[in-house]
């Protein structure tokens, strides 16, 4: 069944880890795992410090050209009456002001204790979420 | 660091559910979990038995209009070196011959239990991957 806008964003919140979609201007999707932190209508994420290749900020191109993103938080089980996802679809922005950081580097280091012993330093992308959705296998106990 | 297309295949190959990324028209991307089964280069999946709104088929009109696709398998951990993922970038088409559903609904049911039990009857899905990739935080075990 599907769940409605406030236990989306209630289960979406709580998760540890989303799954982002960017497309390209070619109309390919581009994936990737982010964590991620949720403040009303907004998610916040960082490019962080963790390994990576410079072929991972194509997601970062992909905003720039095309800012329509979605974030999708899955729970699976083997039990799959037990199975529910939520997701968030909205338009993101690169942070380019070093002030605008600040409230999101919070709400990401309240939320993460690898966060608060290493304070992300790469580039905070903000999304206004314009739909929250999600479906559950059975009857949603929140 | 990357893993090599073979690496993430495999991993790819023996998780429970994927995250799939469809485009629609309009450039959103639409995300959607779903099980699934690998045979060589090709990832199949069912539109199943599970409670559905219509609306969920707009993976389907999206397929229909732009074949490009992406599915992320990702695996999180508070241990952040433990972190991985894998991802599989190609084209899909909806099958619409039932003779081309015998192989896909095969693998299905070999490789989940549940589709044993309940043969999935709804559109099989196939894509034929161009691109295994994926990425560990620390040195992949195989």
């Amino acid at each position: 069944m599907r769940l409605g806008p406030d236990a989306a964003r209630a289960r979406f919140a709580e998760a540890r880890v989303a799954t982002l979609a960017t497309v390209g201007v070619d109309g390919v999707p581009h994936l990737v795992p982010v964590t991620f932190a949720v403040a009303g209508d907004a998610i916040f994420f960082v490019v962080d410090h963790k390994p990576k290749t410079t072929t991972d900020l194509r997601r970062l191109r992909n905003i720039a050209a095309n800012p329509a993103v979605s974030f999708l938080v899955d729970v699976y089980d083997e039990d799959w009456t037990a199975l529910w996802w939520a997701r968030a679809d909205g338009v993101a922005r690169a942070l380019g002001d070093p002030a605008d950081r600040v409230e999101p580097v919070r709400a990401l280091q309240s939320k993460y204790a690898q966060y608060r012993e290493r304070p992300p330093t790469g580039v905070v992308v903000a999304t206004t979420v314009a739909r929250w959705s999600g479906w559950a296998a059975t009857d949603p106990t929140r």
